[in-house]
């Protein structure tokens, strides 16, 4: 790369940190940073997070014993400085793409990543299982979690630190207080650690007192001397650390090594950091380059590419907010992610009606639940991946009640670069399953628009939409959304040998299928379920009906759609005959990031499949008849 | 009953206590406690907590404006009195009876019961939902969320707090703190609120004067004073008073009232009560009568029946500790449920190797995935109801690392006399979705001591078993369980024209269908799959090729084990020729409660029904061939 990095060159792996000064560590830290603002420039990725924490990986590598100790990065975001010290550096240039290294922290990736993640708020309770391993024998070492100042608001990390707390086993915890983390967090935690962290802010700390005032714990820690009052973090049994500068490498190497040598319970260690540290343009920008293209590693500017069409996220929160300049009584609640599923465009139109609860999918969900009981009506958009912290609130507290909480599912089916982590696999099977629930999937954005009018419109209960991550397929938008008969699919190509039964954006790939088998010479019939439950069940005898062979196809895995039909197939008898019936959903492994039609691809999902077992269906009932 | 409540018979709304002076307010509680005394002496119940909030019921209906303050209890465990004075108290005797009124809250029974409840936790997210609605202008007053010690320790409800204190509207939690939910508390948080109770225990507060001097803060609130000193709570948003002693009823309502009066932001009110409370073999009770089954009301002497054979969950106990004897990596974890799960006896032999986390599933499913990835061999214990609440810990930290956690799953399928809210209906179709997850059931107990073996042996990967609540079916317990073949099940019985398809407990009632079925002249062939994934592929293969009719059966919703099969049979071509398959699943309904056999009559899943299905398929198939 031309760039000169003489001790970067010598780590091939943390042993080698074992021999660098602190001055050496703090050039180290220097030429890291410079080389993940090089490396992600090319390939885009989670720049911010990383820039915030260069100076904390280099100090956690040379303080502790990794390998042999676990080192946890909550989320993953922020592990590409951790990647590159332990012997991924070369693979870098591979980050996030088809065959290449994931964007997150993965086990099977490296020894250095004892527990993966990509969703947040997990590291606390994996460290202290670590930490119980290390006590019944096992060969592992201290386990020390880092975690961001959002990511530990959720319900799942305080329960961690409420257990971690009275096990009272030796433990690390970092706080990296960044006050940012996918958006501004939220929630009186925020504030609170806010008022704990003072001063101390790492602005703040450029001048050369006052940051060491403020770390007046730190050095407590060091000098044996105990302050009386007492944090939230000790009152759950936790011996509390800080604010330190976490850009100070000097403060950072003394608290960890002391921390390291004298702790004999539950430690957290506040550091404070800037998102996007070090490199101006991701300083200065709002979203502190959270996510980002591949950039010009000077300017900063990103390397955008003209969308085709504008993205089902997009329309979504433009489609809601219409629909609430008509319906005072709509709100929005999201978990964390105002941008990730439109309702920042939501909330510009109406800011008092659009509630961010914070990483907290349970408390979103009931509260939702809470809401449609007092009378409103909530649309709850969550990530497909993410509703999964809140099923047992969907089910207990939204079906069972049958309240008329509306569920927007962004991010459903294969999501691309994020990979199998964040994939939208299973909410077709976890919601069709439960009594009162209805589940629809949209084909397109225009039946997106529709469907959000349909959940606007729908009040006997539950309620779900999914629609996937990325650009819509370019079709007109309708000027509004016009709410869709439940449980009715439409007939949208009518053959007869044939028939496919799409549920969700796949239908285009569907209606390529189709132009495969036609050209065979068979005809063939493609309908848009809309409705996994309930389902169409005239529709369905129609195709079962005239058809020799029936293929279902979704962007979900195996108990889903395609399951539903089955089973109304076969108990409606169906199936006593000799239609051929195949499912085609997302195969039984996880999959690996990728372009999404790589990803499809991966998973036997492109019109060549459907159309190849189609084909072979009616084959095989040829020789048969 | 003979019992005289001249207080209580002028009541049949809580509109009828406006009128009582607060002399006839403590009569009243002393009647209404000796109401439900006498009344769960009949029918069983949840004892302990309702005893608990006698006091506390009465002075909220007193103070509040219910119907229209809405007054949610968490869980729900301590809603007798509340049911007693809400129009219910005729009703009592059909108590948790089929056809009879829930055990818990239920909005479908009552518009005293705005948010019903049974998991913990959920009630100030569902408060903060009705303060919205009510500053939205919907016709809803106050929100009053009443939540014990151990509740309020969950994830989700740190996630409402932090949520409410941030929105920082007026709303009430009821902190009814008792040291004491189904076991004793555990974790830090527990610890810290005794801190805060400190000698305001309703035990201490039976003296005159302690009590009211450590009512501090309540009578600042009073009194307008304030007090420099912070709580948790506070630092969370919330003002805090108490703590106050739950059994004084003109503490209870002068502090109430005030607070009514005076607050304009989110209220916590510490109120410490004893389970049990006034009945004397309550109190003294280990469990403090949490649930009993009929009683003498004299005594306390409870009328247990005697069980027919072991329950499972002894069995389950019992042979994961044997386990554990010959393996030192094994250990346990439950989520608050020691002795729900059986975990008390695996405890009283391997003490230091129980971890219980409290009521923190989410926690609870990562801190074994961490175990797992130390090299330790986690068993986590959790019902299936509950287990709802760590799915997404299940996708993301045990499936897609492939970590070998052990699930080991009570309460699958219908429960009895909890209801619907407890049901185990999901999680075949849950886990089933999930690549590298094993799913197990238990056709009897039997079995379940061979499928803790084959877990405690399968490293490979998550690997689930499911069981029923009750008792088993009576059948020898092998010494020593045996590691079963992965994905093997095995005909049980043979024959050739029906084939039932097995997975779980309903085997023996598979077996009663066979029987039917062959009275009418054909045989039967009867499977247990023993694995719903891996699917036993050439045990299907055999039913499907030698039989005109295949019929699975299974204790759980659509999308489980029948859709797993039909997946397979369909996508290998089973289903192009003429055998007739039919899927026997609980329905797309909820099952209110009722004995077990009357539940699953309710759900059409008996012996008979199995046979029509059966007989009917096989007549549909003859008319046709």
């Amino acid at each position: 790369m031309g760039r000169h990095t003489p001790q970067l060159d010598r780590i091939s792996a943390p042993a080698d940190m074992k021999s660098l000064s602190d001055a050496e560590l703090r050039i180290l830290a220097d030429e890291l940073r410079d080389e993940v603002i090089h490396s992600v420039a090319n390939t885009g990725g989670h720049l911010g997070s990383s820039l915030g924490v260069v100076e904390l990986t280099v100090a956690l590598h040379a303080v502790f014993d990794t390998p042999r100790d676990k080192l946890i990065w909550d989320v993953g975001h922020q592990c590409y400085p951790h990647k590159v010290l332990t012997g991924r550096r070369a693979q870098m240039h591979t980050l996030r793409q088809e065959g290449g290294i994931s964007g997150f922290t993965k086990r099977s990736e490296s020894p250095f990543d004892p527990f993966g993640a990509a969703h947040s708020s997990t590291s606390i309770s994996a460290a202290l299982g670590f930490s119980v391993a290390r006590d019944m024998g096992q060969a592992t070492g201290d386990a020390v979690a880092v975690i961001g100042d959002g990511s530990i608001s959720a319900g799942m990390a305080y329960e961690a630190l409420n257990n971690a707390g009275a096990q009272g086993r030796r433990m690390f915890v970092i706080l990296n207080d960044n006050e940012m983390s996918i958006a501004p967090p939220v929630g009186a935690m925020s504030h609170y650690m806010t008022s704990l962290a003072g001063s101390a802010q790492p602005e703040a700390a450029r001048e050369p007192g006052p940051a060491r005032d403020h770390a007046r714990r730190a050095r407590e820690l060091v000098t044996g001397a105990v302050n009386d009052q007492s944090t939230l973090f000790e009152n759950l049994g936790f011996e509390y650390i800080g604010p330190i500068d976490g850009h100070d490498m000097d403060q950072l190497l003394s608290v960890l090594r002391a921390a390291r040598v004298r702790s004999n319970g539950p430690v957290l260690i506040h550091c404070c950091t800037v998102k996007g540290k070090g490199f101006g343009p991701a300083e200065e920008a709002a979203d502190r380059y959270h996510g980002v293209s591949s950039f010009d590693p000077k300017t900063g500017t990103q390397a955008k590419k003209r969308p085709n069409a504008p993205s089902y996220t997009k329309i979504f929160g433009e489609a809601l907010a219409d629909e609430a300049t008509r319906d005072p009584k709509l709100v929005a609640i999201t978990a964390a992610m105002p941008s990730g599923t439109g309702l920042d465009i939501f909330a510009s139109h109406h800011p008092s009606r659009m509630y961010d609860v914070g990483i907290a999918e349970q408390h979103g969900v009931t509260f939702a639940a809470g809401l449609a009981a007092g009378g409103l009506k909530p649309f709850c958009a969550i990530y497909s991946t993410f509703l999964q912290r809140g099923y047992d609130q969907i089910v207990h507290d939204v079906a069972l009640q049958n309240l008329p909480v509306r569920f927007a599912i962004d991010r459903a089916g294969l999501v691309g670069a994020d990979g199998a982590t964040h994939a939208g696999a299973f909410d077709i099977g976890y919601l069709t399953a439960l009594p009162n629930m209805v589940v629809m999937a949209a084909s397109d954005e225009a039946e997106l628009v529709h469907m959000v009018a349909t959940a606007a419109a729908y009040d006997d209960g539950p309620i779900a939409f999914r629609y996937p991550r990325g650009e819509g397929t370019g079709v007109t938008i309708p000027e509004r959304g016009r709410p869709l008969e439940i449980g009715k699919g439409l007939i949208v190509r009518q053959g007869f040998d044939v028939a496919i039964l799409s549920f969700g954006a796949h239908l285009s790939e569907s209606q390529r299928a189709a132009d495969i088998i036609e050209a065979q010479g068979m005809t063939v019939t493609v309908a848009d379920a809309r409705f996994a439950k309930p389902l169409d069940t005239q529709l369905i005898a129609k195709l079962a009906r005239k058809h020799r062979v029936l293929i279902t196809v979704e962007q979900g895995a195996q108990g889903g759609f395609g399951a539903m039909v089955l089973h109304h197939l076969a108990n409606e008898g169906w199936l006593d005959g000799d239609l051929a019936v195949r499912t085609m959903t997302l195969p039984d492994r996880f999959i690996d990031q990728g372009a999404p039609d790589a990803m499809y691809a991966d998973a036997g999902l492109t019109a060549q499949d459907i159309a190849a077992i189609a084909l072979q269906a009616a084959k095989v009932h040829q020789v048969q008849a």
